[in-house]
């Protein structure tokens, strides 16, 4: 097998022991005699695995009994929908930071209109920096935000202070820093990033804002349905909880999202000094807002020539998934929780190769 | 490895071949030095896959050009919403053949109402039976089926007329024979049957009987949505994606859905011809509308006392899954595609030597 660096934006780099557990549990789940993939989701073993997962949700992040946890398919995608859908009865305000918050944001307007309303944008100097000084307004049923900005690299690293409900959609940032659930309503995000594979999205929810809407709601798409099936409405999509399950044991067994914000800072400073060093390079985020998750540069002015070279070097050294979205251009590292600080190294090393080759 | 005769309802018993396929692209996808779980689904390589996941199904089915295929998530059960979400303007007609067509039929209800009919029941047999006679409404936007009943044991296995558009749920036999696509207008299924592991539903639509409807439809629910998308307009359900095309794989491998439907009715013949000789059991369903992919049955009168001495005797030979729905009771033995002909024989066995003790 051939050793590369992967820095893909998500689906992205898995801890090892996460695809591991995932393998042998394809081959023989828990000593049935049958895969994990062919097992009912009704059996004993199945219904343990789930608990294990939000066991760990909790304990990881410190959830109180009054938030549930759900699992659900649709990737966060069916989030922009479920929480107007649940949440929004007279009004709901939107942060708008990034390509995801704007469709998060088009979602809300598509099914509901003018009830959804746009609060503070960064779009004028296309999303590099998160938005200051806006006022939450009070009368909206929730604020929403996107917590980390993968396209553009930036991130809302503290929990703010919200009036009013505050809906995240924490998609690229989940676990990597501890945070204090009690200041959201909700939190949601697809798995893929840090919490495993794509397949299954995570609902975190305080179960009083629930059912204050007057609209009906379709079963699939009604948080109330998968807590009072403990998410298991229908079936549940049951290998990419698994990898969810494993992906959250080795966080644990790092020492948790306190460990995994130590960590996270390490690679995301080590590679931010040498954007900031290295004479090739500049980041493209506002440095107050740097995202510690996806790292974006573009090339100096007076190197705008070089950009193919250093692609072409850096894939030689083995580095994957590091070019930019095509909204920003250049590069994008993302250096999600399960990076190692060898792919970090490696890059950083391969920008220092290429600033003494020109 | 211990062996078990897996008769689990789904998920379900799988192809060894798309098991070892998944094992080995957790192992490493492609060559590519990453797992399965870790690639970008916009790679070219992941998009080969989507592309082959579809030519099979266009191939093994004869789908013809003017319908589309999506992969989606949510199951079968958000397509209970997004049918009608799509296709519902003024009226939609429903067959009541068991617990996953009422669920359907109880959905459109929920959101449209009124709007939503049934045209027959098999309730007042306890669902043993499929209803014949009754008349299609000719004013309807579309008639809804279930074409096999999981928890009865019965089984639609031809393909209906339909004055309508024809719009069928085929999560428990879809691949099982040769069905003539035309004659619906939209097929529906989750994957954890005979095409794969839970997490991704399959939708084949006629695409002139979408945008017909006056509402707004939500981006996710939308088919047309994932239409424009080739079914990336989110980050899909990878893994459950490659099952799906490993497990079409070996159907094609198996000579298609011709020998599928051959192999299935000497299973199926061969467990009914044992129920219908042993002294000892009796089958639920109705002869005529008997499922070739879930075989019900209960104790004989007589020896309604020994249904626990069976489930004790069979599962000590290796039968895993055979317990009854509670709504039925008794004994189900799911034989999809994937389930062998030798765990048939294990239970027809099983079957003999229990009457033989008795």
């Amino acid at each position: 097998m051939k050793t590369v660096y992967n820095f893909n934006a998500g689906p992205c780099v898995l801890p090892k022991s996460a695809i591991h557990a995932g393998i042998e549990a394809l081959k023989d789940f828990k000593g049935s005699g049958m895969s994990v993939i062919e097992i009912s989701h009704r059996s004993k073993d199945w219904e343990a695995s789930m608990n294990e997962c939000e066991g760990l949700w909790r304990e990881l992040l410190s959830i109180p009994d009054n938030y549930k946890i759900i699992f659900v398919g649709g990737g966060a995608s069916s989030q922009f929908m479920m929480v107007p859908f649940n949440l929004l009865e007279k009004k709901a305000a939107y942060l708008e930071t990034g390509v995801w918050a704007k469709k998060a944001f088009a979602e809300a307007k598509l099914c509901f209109g003018d009830a959804a309303v746009k609060v503070a944008s960064s779009a004028d100097k296309n999303f590099t920096y998160i938005p200051k000084g806006y006022e939450i307004p009070k009368d909206v049923d929730y604020f929403h935000i996107t917590t980390n900005n993968t396209i553009y690299g930036t991130e809302i690293r503290t929990d703010i202070d919200s009036p009013v409900t505050l809906v995240a959609d924490m998609s690229s940032d989940i676990m990597s820093r501890p945070i204090d659930v009690q200041k959201y309503g909700l939190i949601y995000g697809g798995a893929q990033k840090n919490v495993g594979t794509a397949g299954v999205a995570f609902v975190i929810v305080r179960e009083d804002i629930l059912g204050k809407v007057s609209r009906t709601i379709p079963s699939m798409i009604d948080y109330r349905t998968h807590i009072k099936e403990g998410s298991m409405f229908n079936t549940p999509p049951v290998f990419p909880i698994l990898i969810m399950t494993e992906t959250l044991k080795w966080v644990k067994a790092q020492g948790g999202v306190k460990v995994m914000e130590k960590m996270n800072l390490e690679k995301a400073n080590l590679l931010y000094d040498e954007i900031d060093r290295n004479k090739m390079f500049v980041g493209t985020a506002l440095k107050e807002d740097r995202s510690i998750m996806n790292v974006c540069f573009v090339m100096e002015e007076g190197y705008k020539d070089k950009e193919e070279a250093f692609m072409a070097l850096a894939k030689e050294r083995g580095m994957v998934g590091i070019k930019g979205h095509r909204s920003v251009g250049g590069f994008r590292a993302s250096i999600y929780n399960a990076c190692p600080l060898e792919s970090v190294k490696a890059l950083a090393a391969c920008m220092q190769e290429f600033e003494k080759l020109n």
